[in-house]
């Protein structure tokens, strides 16, 4: 069905039907108005694995619904950095959804890592907004390849799960755009998803579901989202004010109750009908689309999803650490299992994310398909219901470990501990855990820690371990992927999409975090993750982009097609690196831009390219990265829009964003001035440092002012502080100090004047 | 002459003479009436000395001043934590200032250490507002007590030199309340300065020199100021809302201009002359008072002074580390003496507040007077004057080294590092300092370091040398008490009043300092020196409150004479110490408070009082502290008011802010509770946990929520998930899920009704 017979359709509606096709019809479908043809359509959670409740169960039955395949979470995902796997992932959680006649998948998550504990991080992809952004619009793209919609979520400032619903995220405009919108920003023009789910908190004050800045001038006019806003599910506060604002869907249905209070608003004219009909003009060109593209009768190869879970879990685990050559193991002598999460996996988060999987791969036994002659030895080591240490577990896993050749420990959090609805309070691991790391290390010089877990966890063990392998929340074939790594079937190719810091005080938002009642300031301002590492010097555990492989590359070569450029040019940067080492293996290849000099606030450098580059033994290849305007920006608030100052930046290429290797510089300058209006507390100092004032200004402080001429001084101390002092002086002051007469006015339209001519 | 007098005295003048009086007459005195008899005053810079421009100089040449004793600065003087001593230094001030017929010296500074690179650090006390406030009022109560008033500057929100005429400094109610007005509120409310002096920055978007709130609501309402405010040297900008604001005097003159501009504001209407009478009263009141505490013909003892300004020195200076017992060297032996800056010492900051001082102790000749028979030989090792290192200086200096028993190392920053006017970029010192004290330490095992500066400097050479003397910038007579405590006739006993970092980028407000443009932002909060070292765990150089002795102390007792009080009573600390040593020695006992829960933002710990002891070998004293609402209060922007959590404190004794050695509990009850409105947006979490509506909202839930009845599953993972969902979900949703038709509104209705039942 075209725009034009959508409208013609909302034409022949009442103002009731209008009403009430804004909400649902109860948790997961719309609402049909059959004597028009419009059919309803179902949502359900997302976002690495469909979530549809069975027919039989209660609307709340989180933990069990019909069986889809659990792929790796948003968190896993993003260490791959890879855009086509994560592409195909949408592919086949596309195809999961035509097999269950699901219209909208509901995801993915694009809220930025803001602090290491928020309960829901391992749904979100990083602490970058760049990253965040490439990783959702390919996820997007490939669900929506297949005939479904996502929903984009949860738009926007929605960091925290502690008072969620109620609690006002005050953040700055230039960090709002730079950092936490920009992350929803690329998603939406790459990817237009068919839905964004506003999220549950205030944004400076008002509901997200209710923002008019969030939905309709940001989201619709400025990134041009076609599609329509469903609320967070309870996300509504006023539901005509959401109308108006441009919330179209409320999810779940309120009973009736809001669908009158719009009627009740248009009626008394709060609402215009006019926005009533668009909002109904986006909601019905979706379900439409929804309708036309279904495939009934559609099935899914569940044996080849689950080959690309393992595939995808493969891609995703980080090598955090590997010492002496610890990993891969050799499929022979004695290895030594340790850890209930190798038989017992924690593979995915808890809340409305939960999957109920297909298949459910063990790491024990995956372990014991691979190795063939291999001795495997299973050990508990520890209870994960319980956090204190158990003695003999412990003297259990000594034994096994003891007369191993290795021995590889799964550790990890419990699934109570990280869910949607709270957050995190500390970043420790179980103290059964700890302990039982520490003792095996005693006994055991070859120690492999592979980690389990949605968020950075401490790891005090660190220095006393060989290798340790970061499985994140991998899904439902982690198991094996983990086997494919441990043993180099497949050579480790993730990258940390966020930081690990030493401890939870270390991280740029632990002041702030989670705010004082109902208020969470986000006071850190654009120093999340990184940029705040790098801006305060501090050591981390692990750097945004750490990863390791079991093979070498060598950055060779970095070439840009220009040396300078215009910022609505663009330039190529080419990077050439080679596979120094003895296997095949991928590098995940990052670009960060540095701004030389700026007259704002900026962080030290920031991720703008990266690619993921597989390479034979002794092959080298040459990536292209091509920058523009955005690569160089800011946000200005002044003039309310992206904005590069000119000058020098640095292009910095490396593995890691504490191992560049190679740098280039590129000047760009700016094609938007700011526009400059003299009055009296303008300093002197910068209308010494502008050539359009300078020779004027200048002369007057020769002849007028008894500063100017003090720091003109013989005595080379005085002269330097009154150099100092003039800088800072408002003009207001050379007159103040120079009874004999000028007129400031004059003065300062004469100032404006020379400006202007020289503009 | 008497209040009423004064208003008679304001009667009688005519409207230009009243807006005359409000400004002054050149750079220094007021304008005289002679017809009324009201004689112009003088005023000239202070804080650690006088600065009264020679009858010949013109107003502004800085460096051409009466000699005066030169005192050790703030900066110096805070780290002895000696309330009696920066009053006898502030009656020695006072005595100065009769002889030389001034009435006001203007000082002490109570900004608070923001950032370690403020130019004008040195002429401040402290990082902490307790510390500093207590140090201000005493300084003020000594100059007072000669019959000579002070003017507490600069208030406030002034803490860099950067733009300090244009820049708009953003603090949050909190922050300013609880660090930077705390500051100067002590001191005012103790000492009553004659005058307190606006800055010249914007504080929250205003001028501080037009800002009613700061010099009315609170300076003068609030904390019953009876003085008068006058303006920083050229921080008026405009004069007739100053005058509106509560700024009584602007100083300098503005040749008239400014006098007619209130005239013609009073013609016309725009400033009520009620408003220009109240100045004229506080003005004159000040005016006479000082007129009549003149002492014509009154000298002073510069011998006696500069033996105070010998013994201040000596009190202030903070033995930062001593390893084997490297001091006190003994007189005896071969000395090397090496630094430019023991033959010309660094003792004062630049700017305003620069003394020309009475004499000089040159510390390489004081060392020589003092050390009997010792040998004691010099080498110059650096330029001051220069950066880069001399090879030829080094060379001799590490001859001079080799051959000794121990080498004391004078350095320091060189005066044009550190000025008012500019602030610092760096923490680093001159590169051909650190050069010298590394290659010196290559040869002799006993190095010691001497250090003169304002503020804190970088050690990366600090584990190398043996011992550290910080003598901060230490007056006239810096040299004389360096050699008394290197050679034991003094026992060090100074504190740091400050944190000394690592490195730069440690510091709280180092992302967002000096800011950008015209606007700097206080991001960091609360978190101001120690209180964010503590609350990031952040290892640091030396902490605030560290000093070492020659002696030893052992904290041995600490009793509270209460378990529990009420935030309007107040309680006793004793504390115990005893001298464990073989020296007589002082110890300043720090008393911090900890909240232990909270449910507001609040730093680990805060300096709620200090006593400084002096203790024979053996000796043991027991010190009181006397505790009151103040020392458990946050403000509460709720209230505009301080306000006490009810809850346990712990109360925190020790020799720094990381070393304390005793603690004790105390239970503060509160006697303000805050209104609760209860609204649809109220959490249900909060509901259950407050008494007065838990059982309501417990049975609603279980009869009409399935969000209660599924938090009560027999799946324990369920039921806690959705306790978790329900503790942070609003009022509005219980009935959104329940659309069987509870009535919201009268559900809140019945919910307040409780909660106002039950108060």
């Amino acid at each position: 069905m075209k725009t034009r017979d959508v409208r013609e359709l909302v034409r022949q509606m009442t103002l009731e039907e209008k009403a009430s096709l804004l909400s649902g019809r109860d948790f997961w479908t719309t609402k049909p108005i059959e004597r028009l043809g419009i059919p309803s359509i179902m949502m359900t959670d997302g976002p690495h694995g469909l979530r549809k409740q069975r027919a039989d169960a209660d609307n709340l039955g989180l933990f069990d619904s019909v069986p889809a395949t659990c792929f790796p979470t948003a968190a896993a995902l993003a260490s791959s950095w890879d855009r086509d796997l994560i592409r195909q992932v949408g592919e086949a959680l596309g195809e999961e959804c035509q097999a269950e006649d699901l219209a909208i998948l509901l995801g993915p998550g694009a809220n930025i890592k803001r602090s290491p504990l928020c309960g829901r991080n391992f749904e979100y992809f990083s602490e970058d907004p760049y990253l965040s952004s490439e990783m959702a619009a390919n996820h997007i793209l490939g669900v929506q390849s297949q005939g479904v919609g996502t929903s984009l979520k949860h738009y926007a400032a929605n960091n925290q799960e502690h008072r969620r619903m109620s609690v006002d995220a005050v953040v700055d405009e230039r960090t709002l755009r730079e950092i936490y919108l920009a992350s929803f920003e690329g998603a939406v023009r790459q990817a237009q998803p068919w839905t964004v789910m506003c999220s549950y908190n205030k944004v400076n004050g008002t509901y997200a579901s209710e923002h008019p800045e969030l939905l309709t001038t940001i989201l619709k006019e400025e990134w041009g989202h076609e599609g329509f806003v469903v609320s967070d599910w309870g996300a509504v506060n006023d539901r005509a004010a959401g109308v108006a604002a441009g919330l179209e869907l409320e999810m779940p249905g309120s009973g009736g109750i809001n669908d009158k209070k719009v009627v009740e608003a248009v009626r008394s004219g709060a609402l215009p009908e006019a926005a009533l009909d668009a909002a109904v003009e986006r909601l019905l060109a979706i379900i439409l689309r929804a309708a036309d593209s279904r495939k009934p009768g559609a099935t899914y190869d569940a044996d080849a999803h689950h080959r690309l879970a393992r595939k995808a879990a493969g891609e995703s685990m980080v090598l955090l650490r590997n010492e002496d050559g610890a990993l891969p193991l050799a499929k022979s002598g004695r290895i030594a299992v340790i850890g209930e999460l190798a038989v017992k996996p924690r593979y995915q988060g808890g809340g409305s994310s939960h999957v109920n999987p297909t298949r459910l791969d063990h790491p024990l036994e995956e372990i014991r398909r691979s190795v063939g002659d291999a001795e495997v030895v299973y050990a508990q080591g520890y209870a994960l219901a319980r956090d204190a240490a158990d003695d003999g577990l412990v003297e259990e896993a000594l034994q096994a470990a003891a007369s191993a050749d290795a021995a590889v420990i799964f550790a990890g959090l419990p699934e109570s501990w990280e869910s949607e609805g709270f957050d995190r309070t500390h970043l420790r691991m179980p103290d059964n855990q700890q302990r039982l790391i520490e003792a095996v290390t005693g006994v055991q010089k070859r120690v492999i820690v592979v980690l389990a877990n949605g968020s950075p966890v401490e790891m005090p063990w660190l220095d006393s371990v060989k290798a340790v392998l970061e499985a994140y929340l991998g899904g439902q074939a982690m198991g094996g992927a983990v086997a494919d790594v441990l043993f180099g079937d497949v050579n480790p190719s993730g990258k940390l999409a966020e930081t690990f810091p030493k401890k939870l005080s270390d991280n740029p938002s632990h002041l702030n975090f989670p705010g004082e009642g109902d208020r969470v300031e986000y006071r850190e301002g654009l120093f999340v993750g990184y940029r705040y590492y790098d801006a305060k010097e501090m050591e981390v555990l692990f750097p945004f982009g750490h990863g390791l492989s079991y093979t070498t590359f060598a950055y060779e070569k970095i070439e840009i097609d220009r040396e300078r450029m215009k910022d609505d040019e663009t330039a190529e940067v080419r990077v050439t690196i080679a596979n120094t080492g003895q296997r095949a293996g991928k590098e995940v290849v990052q670009l960060y831009v540095r701004d030389r000099e700026s007259t704002v606030i900026r962080p030290v450098k920031e991720l703008k390219g990266f690619a993921k580059v597989e390479l034979q033994p002794g092959e080298r290849k040459t990536v292209t990265f091509r920058l523009d305007k955005r690569a160089f920006a800011y946000w200005e608030p002044k003039i309310h829009d992206w904005r590069v100052e000119s000058g020098e930046f640095d292009i910095l290429v490396g593995a890691s964003s504490r191992d560049i290797r190679l740098e280039a510089t590129l000047y760009v300058e700016s094609t938007v001035s700011l526009s400059w209006e003299i009055h009296r507390n303008t300093l002197i100092g910068d209308l010494l440092a502008d050539e359009r004032t300078a020779p004027f200004v200048k002369e007057l402080l020769q002849k007028h002012s008894p500063f100017g001429q003090a720091a003109q001084s013989q005595n080379e101390e005085v002269a330097a502080m009154f150099q100092a002092f003039l800088k800072y002086m408002p003009l207001r002051n050379i007159v103040r100090f120079n009874p004999d007469g000028s007129d400031l006015d004059k003065l300062i339209a004469e100032l404006n004047r020379r400006v202007s001519a020289a503009s």
